[in-house]
């Protein structure tokens, strides 16, 4: 599929999906759209993912295009009227749109006209199913092996360390899948529901759905972890992943130097092993899982210091540990799968 | 208010909405509506609780009433279409009707018509508010002293060791109220939101919202925990209570001799001790909170098996533990209070 993105005034620092496509995607980036940008390129900004030119709308897309994808989400999900010539103009071109914001835009009155008069598909990734149902506590049985990334906040890794794992696995020949839980991943994958956005009674039902679904399709499953369990906001996410796919092992992520709970700052972050420990432990009762390696993200340190940080961050974890976009994956590869 | 339950076919045992209000409320109930046992009467089937007629439809309750609840919740929450000639009855004779379905009564049209003509309300009390959002983190803050009870399953008497603790606590002359998180709580306190129906995101924030809201008006909470951490399905909604509430101590609920989460049979419960130290772990990096007192569900065991399992969960705890139903709730109140 050949694509465009939609970033306007935020890419690359806030257009987290954006970024994990060009990283991350399957698809041909034809463009990103962000105004500020325009006349730009990809590469101005991200260095190591997949080139394309940035423009300043739907307009300047010369070549014909599938898709536009929405890479940004404003805090509250909601919808930039700012955009709306954007997605009209890709409708009228006959492209699909697709979206993961809590604005559902085939609930939007012209954009349902359009996408109707156009044949073509509105998709908002973040509408959960309408069947979904309490977990059957069955995850544990699927064929494939299942690795959960878990987290110590927020923000600190997850998505990125399922998909660097994932590449590092197929590059050594595992078949290897994802089963994403938030945004980016979805839009990523094409596939997945935002787990966060479920009804919390059904919040463990969605995760195992996922991985009985994909472990039909996949030896190996790297399942994207939410929020952290230790979160005065979110830890019921994490909690319904960690019980709803019932993982043979776990991956921490952390932040190098991160002490509190980004946005609680009263909510002190427990050392790595204190962290791992209560992972463990509330995994016990459900189906066991160990953390059998450590992700740091170091972005923000030089390269000496990263090193530093990764070595004790690992000798903390008493695991194998790595940046896995600074570094390699491959370096956790072999204890993410159960090999050491 | 002066109120009638609807019950068909399924009071006492599967009435559990209805035995909640009948015990725990402060409505005076007019009459029980079930088809099955017109004609008996309450105290025939429930000893230690207001007594009332029992009748089968809303055309034979002869006294004047505000309400008409629905006392029963069928599995998936739905509407049965045999309850519908006591809604309109009810409606017709100007009374509102209150319910927790998963069905929403304002959402029918016929309800909403005959409402609007006779002036009457329908409540839907699973409804979430509109304007739910995460937590802030800030439910330590508040005035009150905050007790959760938490279980090791579902239906292992978090809701009745909530209420009956606050019952021993007014007793004693302390300005005691109740934070309900299900629907037979929201009835009993025509206040709450049910925190397993709303978006997983936002469950700790619920939670939060009515523990601030509540802590303005009373100087002890006592807070309805809902599931088990340990529960393969409902351990979210569990956790986002928990660390909503950020309760001050925790009474951990347990059905004796229950042995393996119910419905999910292949997951066993972990012993008294490790559970509630799996609680405190998790409640630790968030607001640290001790299991400081046990309530056993003992009713299906005679008097000397009851008083035995007590003293073994008491000892297994290293706490004070009862039956709040059999024995008393004032065994336990000055450990929940912090006291001892």
């Amino acid at each position: 599929m050949r694509v465009a993105i939609l970033a306007h005034e935020q890419f690359p620092d806030r257009a987290k999906t954006a970024v994990g496509v060009l990283r991350y995607g399957d698809d041909e980036v034809a463009a990103v759209l962000d105004r500020t940008h325009a006349g730009e390129r990809v590469r101005d900004h991200v260095p190591d993912v997949q080139d394309a030119p940035i423009v300043g709308g739907i307009d300047d897309v010369d070549e014909p295009i599938d898709a536009l994808l929405i890479g940004i989400a404003p805090i509250g999900g909601g919808f930039d009227e700012t955009w709306r010539p954007d997605v009209r103009g890709a409708l009228e071109r006959g492209c699909d749109v697709v979206a993961g914001l809590h604005y559902f835009l085939a609930d939007d009155d012209e954009f349902a006209r359009l996408a109707d008069e156009h044949g073509c598909e509105l998709r908002d990734l973040r509408r959960p199913p309408e069947d979904l149902t309490v977990s059957d506590g069955t995850a544990s049985e699927v064929d494939a092996d299942v690795v959960l990334t878990v987290g110590t906040d927020c923000s600190s890794g997850k998505m990125t360390t399922t998909f660097e794992l994932a590449a590092a696995a197929r590059e050594r020949g595992v078949d290897a899948g994802v089963v994403p839980t938030g945004q980016t991943g979805i839009v990523v994958e094409d596939y997945g529901i935002a787990v966060d956005r479920v009804i919390s009674d059904f919040a463990a039902g969605a995760t195992e759905r996922m991985v009985e679904e994909r472990a039909a399709d996949y030896d190996v499953l790297f399942v994207e972890g939410q929020g952290a369990v230790g979160h005065p906001a979110y830890s019921g996410v994490t909690t319904s992943i960690l019980h709803g796919a019932m993982p043979d092992r776990l991956v921490l992520c952390h932040v190098a130097g991160r002490e509190a709970v980004h946005g609680y700052e009263q909510t002190p972050i427990p050392p790595p092993s204190d962290y791992a420990a209560l992972y463990e432990s509330l995994a016990d009762p459900v189906a066991p899982a160990e953390v059998v390696a450590g992700a740091l993200d170091t972005h923000h340190l030089d390269d000496d210091a990263a090193g530093a940080a990764v070595e004790a961050y690992g000798d903390a974890l008493d695991a194998p540990a790595t940046d896995p976009v600074r570094f390699d994956a491959a370096e956790i590869l072999p204890a993410a799968l159960g090999e050491e």
